[in-house]
This record gives C-alpha cells, structure tokens and sequence, in this order.
C-alpha cells in the first residue's frame, strides 16, 4: 500500500474544501454574523496546516496507484472531509453536539439530506449555504473536481483512473475521453451548466437569490437539504415543477450528456438505462396520481405532487411538496420500492441504480433460461453490448452486501425501540442517501428522535451508500492496515 | 415437454392425497360429523376419478423427464393437491369462502402456518387433523413420499432426480445413496422416526393424544398450525421445550441424520451450516432473553420464551408461548432477520436458507477480494469441498429474484391500506413460509384482515417460497406452454 499518496488525496481535498469554505465566511461577515464566521475560520486554518503537513510529507510519493490506494484514499478523504466540515455547526454552537453535527454533514457530502434539525430555519444563513453546497460538491464527487482542477493530482493521473471509479457510482465507470482529466472537467462542465440553468429558472419565478443558490445546490446533488422547514411546500407550482424537472435530469447518467453535447442523439435515445428510468418514473408517476387523486382536490394537482415526489424519491433527493406520510399504503410502498432503485449510474443520485436492477433482472432470466437448458451458453446484453461476466457478478455481490448491510443497520438501530417501518425507512432513506422515510422520520419529521449511537449507524450507511459500499468496508478490512506497516 | 409423464406424476400425487385423507374421515365419523366426513368423501372421489384419467392417459408415456418437466411436474401437483385439499374447508361451510379456504390449506402444504381463521377451536376435529396433517406431508414433499413408496412411479425414476430437486428445499439436492428410490424411504424413514419420538414425549408430558399428533406434524413440517387458539402457549413449560427442541431438530438437514446413522459423526459435526444454523441460534436466544428479561419476571422464564421464539422463527415454524409482537423492537427485529434467513437446506424449513446466506457471505467476501487482486482466482469453499461455480450464480440469482418478488408483493398487498410494518413482514412471513408476522398479523392476530385479492398474492408467495420459486415461475414461462402443443 502507497501510504504517502493517499496522504497526498487527502491533502488536496482538504485545500478544495478549506476554499469552498470561504464562501460561508463571506456570507456571514455580509450578515455580521462574528461567531458564526469564526466557526468557518477556525476549521479553515487547521485545514490548510494539515494538508500542507500531508503534501510536504508526500511530496516524494510513488507514483504506484492501485485499486485498494483507490478505495482507501476515497474512503479516507470522505471521512477527513466530513469530520472538518462538521466543525462550523458546532463551533459556533447552532449544533451544539459533535455527533449530530457530524450527521448532518455527512447526510450532506453523500447527498442524503437527512436531517436532526427540527427547526432549519433558525440556522445563520452561512450554515444554511454551507449545509447545501455540501450536497453540490459531494453529488458530483470531490476527488472527481480534483482530478478536473489540480494540476499537481495529475502526477498521478494515469493512475487515478481508481480514484473515479471509487467514487463515482454505478457498475462501471466508462472514460468519456482517453484522458481522464478531460473526463472530470466535462462532467463538471455539465454538472455546473446544469446548475447555472436551473438557479435561472428558479429566479424567473421570483425566488430570492440565496434562496435559488440553495435549492439548487440540493437538486443538483440530489440532496434535498432545504433552507424552509416546509422543504418545497410554500413554493409556487412553478418553483416546484422547475424543481421536479431538474431533479429528474440530474438523476441521469451525465455521460449520456456528453453523447447529446457531441451529437450522437441514437446513444443517447438508445440506452437502455435511460428507458428503464423514464418508464418506472413515468408508470410511478400515473399509479400514485389515481391512488391520491381524491385527498389532492383535482387529478391535475394530484398528478402535480405525484410527479415532483416520484421524482424526488427515484433520484434520491428527498425534497417534499406534501407530507407523503400521509398518503394511502399503496403509493409509499412505490415510493419505498423507488427509494431501493435509485437514479443512473454515473449521476449524482443514490440507490441500487437503475442499470444495476436492470443487470441483476436480465442476470435472473438468463439463470432460469440456464436452469433448463444447462448447456446452452447465454450472454448477458446491455446497451446491445455484452456485459462482462465480472461485472455481472459484481454486481449480484453489491445486491449481498447491501442486503447484509440494511439488515445489519436495522437489527442496531432498533434498540432505540422505533417501529419496524420507522426503522425499515430509516435505514433505506439514509443507507440509499434519500433523506426523509416514513413514519418517525418522515418528510414532516427528522432524525433528531434517534440516540447517538443509531445516529452513528446511520451515518456509516450514508457514507456506505454514497461511496457504494467498498471504500469503507476497506477501511475495516485487516490486510489494509497490516500492509501499511 | 413431455406432457404425459407430467400428468402421469399428478395422477400418482392425487391418489396418494386422497389416501391420507381418508384418515380425517374416520375422525369424523368417529365424531358423527357427518356433513365434515361427507366434505371429504366427496373431493376424495373426485381425485380418484381424475387420478384414474390421468394414468390412464399417461400409460404409455416416454421415460423423457428433465429438469423443465421436474419444474412443471411439481409446480401443478402442488396447486392441484392443494385445490382438492382446500374442498373439505369449503364444502363442510366451516370456511364459507374457497378463497380463504385455499389459503389455509396453501398454508399447510406450505408449511406456512399463516392462518384466516379467528376461531380455530371451533373446527372440528377431522378438519384440523387435516389442516395440522397437510403440515406433515407438505414439509418432507409430496413427491418425494411418491418416489418413496409408489413402485410405478419408478417407470421414470432414472430421472426422476429432477422432481426431487424441484421439491427439496436447498442451493443443491445430494443422493443419500446411488439410488433415488432408496434415498427418498431413507429421508422418510428419519422424518417418521423423529416425529413419532416427538409424539413420545408429548404424550409424556400428558397432552392428549390427538393434540399430540396434531402438534407434532405441525413440528415436523415446521408449520405452525395449533389446534388452540393461543398456539402453545396454555401449555406446559415441559411440553414447550419439547417442542421448542424438535422444531430446531426439524430444521437440521435430514441428509446429515443419515451421516449420523451410518457412524459418520465428522461430517455431521463439521459441517459448516449446521455450525452456523447453531451459532446464530444460540446468539439470537442470549440477546432475545437480555433484551425481554425485565418483562419476564426471571432470566429463566426470558431464556425459555427466547429459545422458543428463536427455534420457532428461524425453523420457520411459526409456533408461539407468547405475543412476541409485544417484545422490544430489538428482539422483532432479531426475528425478521431470522424469518428471512430460515433453516437448514434439505431440511423442512423454509426462508433463503442458512447455507445460502453463508454462500453469499462467502462470494461477497470473495469478491472483495477480487477488486483488489484482479488476477488472483480464488475459489469458494464448504465443508473443505469447492462449490461450483454454477450454484454460486444460482444462489446469487436466487437473491435477486427473492428480492425482486417480495418487493413486487409488498407493492400488491399494500393496495389494503395497512402499515409498512404489517405488509413487510405479512410478505415476509409468507413467502419465508413462517406464518405470524409483527403488528396486524402479530402473534394473536391472523390474515383474515386482509381483501381477497392481497390472500392471493400471499398464496402465490408461500407457493413461490416453499417451492424455491421455480416451479411456479415455470408456469408463468412462455415458452413452457407454446412448447407443449
């Protein structure tokens, strides 16, 4: 193990997050907000002495960069980045315990959105910045912005393939270009076109600028933090459908961006994954408007709502325009069964992921095909290409695994003594980074109910969901430690 | 698809129902009941005279038998045995609705034990030896009792290996001996000799011979049906740790009995699912007992209670002392892990089964491995033998549809309107063939809450559970039907 280069990951995160950090502060000296800044400040400073302490230290590494380095510099810096992140809340007291403000940032970076505040709209507004723009730069990744903006990272580059395939989530990670960081800068490109198009949009419709900034920090990572303890729901029609929209764009693969911007329309249009998203999305949609039709006035309105938390749910952004707690069984249990599909491989969403249903349905017909005709050799097929058998079989570990592990979570977090659909959609909501389940935590509730040690159970799924599982689960493995020495 | 030959095994398995059913008819005549007697005589007659077609019209069928017509064979008997099975319910007007009534024999042959009935004391005796009976016969197979003691059906028994392996539970069926037939009476053989030890010690404990009986099939089947309405709770302590030990004893893979038998004590002890069946055993009793020690009155009390609700649930019995919907969430939450993962391979107990669970743990654990070491092979291993590769994707496969058809029946039942709690683990307890789940279908309560509509759904799913999906996915095949013409 490569134990300087990890270190060196680890340094240049931190410069990256130390300077979005400055943002907050500015926000909090135009509002004379003096502690609140001091609590941005302080963090910022030991953040820069550390990672100049790791990027001396490294600045002799090798340049040896393989998987394992991939997954726990990932996991790592995830971690570090979390842990100072958390800092402001605390310091400047508006969360006065660590670990729930560590909660809440880690529910940031992985784009879950789960929150233990029960009144957000008492935070300064720098918190508030801050706590949303997490989810901005956690959605699209901080080592991918790394790898597309310092120059230094590239000493590793053609190395760091690992790096983006540890953090990018999906079955696999396809290079847009040959050099990887042409690829990081175009899928930033996009993701902050995006962006920009969507604050304009929300401005159009005359939300205030901090406002729109927030929001659309939250639907571009698929967040759902929101600046309003009503989330969406004081919003206008407009707003919220703005809002629908974009979120449903941003659950889809950006590579397929890259294939419209550069013209090929058929790869595009063709994709299978895509398909598969628009028509759960769009059947979702037309079941729940009939099963809430009677308690939303008009079919019109109910068609409204059930589009914006279909689209909420499926990307895992978990904003709310209506308590969905409240409607019939029939449409949370979709909404449940969204929760575990998730968005596109290779966007910001959460979730199994769309194609990874698809793979492990495709794998399961041919397996009963198999049953009865033993020898006859059958290939799995996507995008009208052969899947690799090792991708296959991947995938049909990460399903183990993330089995194993949402029941893990829920057997720890039920000492708290919650319900079974509390615990149930706790854990789905956080482990596939969508924020708000149902019943104790759902979009009217938060997580503040829980104890301190569910709490860190949670947290750990966050961080296991948003990094698809491997990372951490390779910090806990004991070859990696015992091969630093 | 050799279509006679499927025929020729539903023939063979209606005759052999109708056979036991005679017994509940002395009951009731025995009881002057007539009108119940008369609900039996009437579906018996009709099974013989279909049975009679049926062989008759398959005398001269070709030997041809692989796995397709295995699948198929199995899949009809089962929903044929359980149509005439269901009438004595029906025409005796004892369970006025055929729905219902096809549901509770489901859940007999199944070895479910889940129950419509909000009265079962008011049965009469006939039909609740029959209802406790379908326990017994549903648990070791039908069909393997058929290979057993039906020399005719020895016509195909070169390849009747696939109808054993369509019936018997587990990732891989072994031949106990080289031949079929042999292996079937010696399975049998154990089965009978264990449930007539258990009515020895039942009867010990002074309980009536007739609910002996009764409670003993329902041990041996892991089913679950009581003849009392508080299942084993007004019993003895004595009695309930008899039971409590024959119902873990069931749940053990029958082949190793037979390593037992034979002297081969170190296969029986090293055998690694056996190893693990005990461990998680002993594990989910001493934290159980912990956690419901204070409602207990003793340790003791809490360790007896714990140990039956452990054995009942991961044997998937469905047996209960005490309202267990009542204990902590902690301890629920233990027992739906349990549901899910089930007993022993091979044994008559349902859910994934253990060594499936600790296959996938392995591949998980394999594959991990693999990210980091792309080139290193490496194998799987269990009881110091290598598992195919095959039955690695098969149980992988099998997770993936197991998910994909709770998920689906989740989303159905859920139309009824009850709580996430109720629906999960009502599926849960269904299709892991178990019975009682949490809250509305909780130890006291039963499944006559549910629409008509959402019993079906159950129903498919004990079938889909008890039978490992297969057989009855093969029915719904395409290709199964247009082939046949």
């Amino acid at each position: 193990m490569n134990f300087k280069i990890i270190c060196r990951v680890i340094g240049f995160t931190l410069i990256i997050e130390a300077g979005f950090m400055l943002v907050p502060v500015f926000i909090c000296i135009y509002d004379r907000e003096k502690s609140v800044a001091e609590g941005f400040l302080l963090p910022i400073l030991f953040m820069c002495a550390i990672a100049a302490v790791l990027i001396f230290y490294s600045r002799r590494a090798k340049k040896s960069f393989y998987v394992q380095e991939g997954l726990v510099a990932t996991g790592l810096s995830w971690i570090a980045m979390s842990f100072f992140g958390a800092m402001p809340f605390y310091l400047s007291n508006q969360i006065p315990s660590f670990i729930d403000a560590f909660f809440e940032i880690v529910s940031g970076f992985t784009t879950t959105g789960a929150s233990i505040l029960t009144d957000v709209e008492a935070l300064s507004r720098g918190l508030l910045y801050w706590r949303s723009f997490s989810h901005w730069l956690g959605g699209m990744g901080v080592l991918v912005f790394l790898l597309a903006v310092v120059p230094a990272a590239s000493r590793v580059t053609g190395y760091s393939m690992h790096l983006m395939q540890a953090e990018s989530p999906g079955p696999s990670v396809g290079k847009l270009t040959p050099r990887l960081r042409q690829t990081a800068l175009i899928l930033y490109g996009i993701y902050i076109l995006l962006t920009i198009l969507d604050v304009i949009f929300l401005l159009l419709g005359k939300m205030p600028l901090f406002e729109a900034l927030c929001t659309a920090y939250g639907t571009a990572g698929t967040g759902g933090f929101g600046v309003l303890n009503s989330s969406l729901g004081d919003y206008s029609p407009y707003l919220q459908t703005v809002t629908s929209v974009f979120m449903w764009l941003f659950g889809i693969n950006f590579g397929l961006y890259f294939m419209l911007l550069i013209g090929k329309f058929r790869e595009f249009f063709k994709n299978d994954e895509l398909r598969l998203y628009f028509t759960v999305t769009l059947l979702s949609v037309i079941f729940i408007a009939f099963n809430i039709k009677d308690m939303s006035g008009s079919f019109a309105n109910a068609l409204h709502h059930s589009f914006f938390q279909v689209s909420s749910i499926i990307t895992t952004t978990g904003y709310s325009t209506v308590d969905f707690d409240m409607w019939p069984s029939f449409s949370k249990s979709i909404l449940l069964m969204l929760m575990c599909f998730g968005a596109c491989a290779g966007s910001t969403g959460g979730g199994i992921k769309i194609s990874r249903v698809l793979l492990l349905f495709k794998e399961a017909r041919r397996n009963v095909r198999k049953i009865m005709h033993p020898r006859q050799v059958e290939v799995v097929t996507m995008n009208r290409e052969i899947v690799d058998e090792q991708v296959l079989q991947n995938v049909n570990s990460y399903l183990g695994i993330y089995c194993m592990i949402c029941m893990a979570s829920f057997v720890l977090i039920s000492v708290d003594g919650f319900s079974i659909g509390t615990n149930f959609s706790a854990v789905l909501a956080c482990f596939n980074n969508i924020g708000p389940g149902f019943e104790m935590v759902g979009a009217s509730c938060n997580y503040s109910v829980f104890s301190d040690f569910s709490k860190l159970v949670l947290t750990a799924d966050m961080l296991l969901g948003r990094l698809e599982i491997f990372p951490i689960l390779m910090l806990f493995k004991k070859g990696t430690w015992t091969r630093l020495r």
